[in-house]
């Protein structure tokens, strides 16, 4: 059978684990090529991994070996001309999230791989994790009745380095991109209003930075009537801590933490258990290889993609009234953003 | 040793279950009188709790029985009146959430109860709740570091009846005064901004109910600077889920529901467990009998009341600002509230 | 309504709590005098129970005192004496459990509360703790169908003070007699061989004492072939550890430990919660009240009495059982007991 | 880096297990070939996992293929010949457990393996299971104290075909040699006495069967006076149920099952969760991965073996023991099977 050749532009912590996943063997798929302007930084890694094609420019990899599909995780910042440069040699792309920082030069990137024609998926991944997939589905099996209220906390065990908004984007368009997402597909609704309370509260010192926040609450208000809520830290100390719950007219339906193991001490102090994980990495490591996996199958047996360019605009939009909404303090529609 | 004469005025749930705390022994109390306008209905049960002294009019129990403290359970809006007789009279209260539906008459409750200088304490059973104290503890011990980020999660498993909003008020005034006080308590802050998102949600047909609202996701802005919020839905079918966290510099500490029993049943169709408590009085029984026996204690001993009429205050200007903001559809600082 | 008139005969830690019990209410019962050998050290806890006849001779008691039913808790090798007293004057009995530290004389106590054709009531408290009494209902409703197997683990966190088995006699007559009850009464069944394996495993030290073991793990075999198992010890540091499991033909049912509350606090170094309670008198409040109240109820109104002497006999002999099984190292029928 | 060279023989649900966990990639190690008797119902599914070797004989594949290493998957009762013939080619073993179903035969494959200077390690693959290595390392770091007492429950969901106690040997030696490992493991000491209560309780049609037993219960006495017990039951329906504890002075430290995800359905018919994964592939799919990523390591770098024939014939004598107690129904010194 015939495999499709996938060549990865990015070898940042991201990019790595895209390509040690492919590397063990996405199937479908055969890793044939990275791409990274620092590739010589990585040139030991990638030789472990068993990638032999390595460039610094992925102009060049894209001339010089066969590709079929490119996974796209360089700095979110760089991903508009990348895209373009790919569409116009028809491959197939798998995009990480955000598209871009600016939600304009997103719009741009989804118009060009529309226009482009060529399947294009979006770094969702906990659309593709066990417990998010599973909540998915008892609530769209109607277990649960009509949806009415939706619950994400989104914590982060570390802060992001100072500058790193720059190129990665603030809290909103970075991190709450994922939850706005998930958000509406677990909702089945779109997103209409959004306030937003929040600060550098966990850490004060960076309220000097350009956009920093790192702790936010943010309500929800759906099409249909439902409402909903997501929090976030970006200092949460103990740990990766995402939960997500839908409350319906015939119950609720919430997810909890994995942890490393199920190790319970008790002693005269009190009963100890392991905390959460420690980053996405860690709690969601399949859905990495779920998410490569469906994008692999679909282009290789022409299905439709499962989450694409729409779907992350819609929650960058959201994305962008948040951050409206924070600096203006107040409610602010999603429809006020274009 | 002499006994506090506790006479109970009002006889609905919230008031049978004082009296029947009062009757298995509160330590130091003694019941000696119950007054209700529909007092006839009340009195097999009122006799097989012991209760001999049996009135329509609570002014005439208040002349006939020789009393020394009361517990004001009746109708939310009959409060004022009565703690305006009480108070002339020179005796202790124990008086149920909130004040008044109105936070105007509430000021003015707690500007009589201030002028009489008589102990005067506040149905805030969940700050002696086991959960709840141990949660305020672990907080206030500085275990989690600054408190940071506040979550509250309010459902009650039935609607209240067609009409009684304008008895008891709507969920702001009646069920988020819990709440509001609990987040204010555990941050040890006050809270200077709300947001609301709400609606008729679980039961649309009672839209046309003025004041009617049975789900809300309410933000907290605090004045040191935290975050917090607060959701709620009257009706989740499947019982009272009350939950709380906060957030910390150094940790997170969080409740957890109680369930009738700890059994679980696996069988092949997965595992089943007891949904939570069904209603307040099912999760907090112990709370009520605790709160009960602080205030006996303070009043016999002349020590500070626990919780009074300010802490309630605090809490139904913020509820009152909540309802501003649900009706106004605009973040509303608490100060604008007079 | 005529009340039970109830007398305690011994005031130590399992007879005050009876005795608080009633003096708090127990529908029904009059809690109406308190006999101690060692009744002038009570004297001031019992006032302040409000206990005003108080006696150092139980039987100066009940010729003094209008009594209808006696609860006797004083130490486990005076009940023969005290029941035989009581029989005579024809009084109901709620004894505590065991009968006696010595099977033959506890034969006799129950064949003389037969005899005397009273009430007679013994004090497996579990069975009307909550739990056990919903983990029973759903094995005998059938939801795991036929019962296979059942585990029980009963440890204590504090060792009894030397020499205190004389009295109360080892730990298979003084604590597993609750877990054979309980063993039986869940699998509906009768042990029929038991087999030990054992020691003076969490104190070597008191390996010197007769009788003492405070470790053990215990094999049940039931009359219609299923088996089980019970292990004990005497030392968990962390708490008073409880569980019970029913395996059946179509599932599990199991319980578990409930604990003092349910924070739990989340750092760097791990997630923390309560231990499970200290001792049996945090573990299972209400059960003891409930007891007693199911016992008020069935004298007063002619009941028979949910749990006698001869469930308490059954439970003993399998506990004389396994002694022997632990003295000879060998699995011993139950019938070779008589 | 030069590859280790591992062939498989055996293309059972293992040894399929093995063969694709080599085929996704073990750190070091290359898929060479696999043999199995019934090579041509596999091919398939073989070539499938880019296995282009496959051979009907085992010493066929030996001949044709440079193979640094073996994994020995097949039936029970061929590992003695297989073994004795890749010892005399002196190639490292990769052996499932048990050795053999009969303890003088697995002491046979032990003596050949020790006089070939072979690596040799056995599938006791619980040893590298997350949750079981961190309940080792807690009770190995001195958490809980002296451990004092150990509890496996081991239940499977599904009865083993008819006939198949023949080559797979009988509850004791098939599934409870993995419980005798890890329960000496974990007590870092030796069984010296056991004792079995149990039967075809679960299907009892199949008590016919010769050796035939499905539930279990069986304690354990350790050399230095620790005591424990091991449950099993061949037809817990709810799943396959893995829980283990160890008692110690200071503590206690246990695991829970693992669950294939997190979520909660909350209704008013109460709150439903995940039964436990189907099969030991489904618990611990990591572990068999694990097992084999530490067996080539070893090989490649001559580092100790780190569970080998020693530690399984250790398990087998237990077993065995437990197989004569259960026959005789009496307590059976380890001591006892040579």
């Amino acid at each position: 059978m015939k495999k499709l050749k996938v060549a990865v532009i990015g070898a940042g912590v991201i990019g790595k684990m895209h390509i040690a996943n492919l590397a063990k063997g996405i199937p479908g798929a055969e890793l044939v090529a990275v791409a990274s302007p620092s590739i010589a930084k990585h040139q030991e890694w990638l030789s472990g991994q068993g990638v032999a094609n390595q460039f610094a420019d992925y102009k060049e990899m894209l001339t010089k070996v066969e590709v079929d599909a490119v996974c796209i995780c360089s700095a979110t910042t760089t991903h508009l001309e990348i895209v373009k440069h790919v569409a116009t040699l028809g491959k197939a792309m798998f995009c990480e999230k955000p598209l871009d920082v600016d939600y304009h030069r997103s719009k741009e990137i989804a118009e060009i791989a529309k226009q482009a024609g060529v399947p294009f998926q979006v770094g969702f991944n906990r659309r593709f994790d066990t417990q998010f997939r599973q909540l998915h589905q008892v609530v769209s099996n109607g277990e649960i009745g009509t949806p009415q209220v939706v619950k994400i906390t989104s914590r982060e065990a570390e802060l992001p380095p100072r500058g790193a908004l720059k190129t990665a984007g603030n809290v909103f368009i970075d991190i709450h991109v994922h939850d706005f997402d998930m958000a509406q597909h677990l909702m089945g609704d779109t997103i209409e209003r959004v306030y937003v309370e929040g600060g550098a509260i966990a850490d004060p010192s960076r309220a000097d930075e350009e956009g920093f926040v790192d702790t936010t609450v943010i309500t929800l208000k759906f099409g249909r009537g439902g409402v909903g809520v997501i929090d976030c830290s970006l200092l949460a100390v103990y740990g990766h801590d995402q939960l997500a719950e839908v409350l319906g007219s015939k119950g609720l339906a919430k997810i909890h933490n994995t942890t490393p193991t199920t190790v319970e001490t008790f002693t005269e102090d009190g009963v100890k258990r392991d905390k959460p994980h420690f980053s996405c990495l860690d709690r969601y490591p399949a859905s990495y290889a779920s998410e490569l996996t469906a994008f692999v199958d679909c282009v290789l047996n022409n299905k439709p993609i499962p989450v694409g360019a729409k779907e992350c605009l819609n929650a960058e939009r959201v994305a962008l009234a948040a951050d409206i909404s924070y600096r203006e303090q107040r409610p602010v529609y999603v429809r006020e953003v274009n």
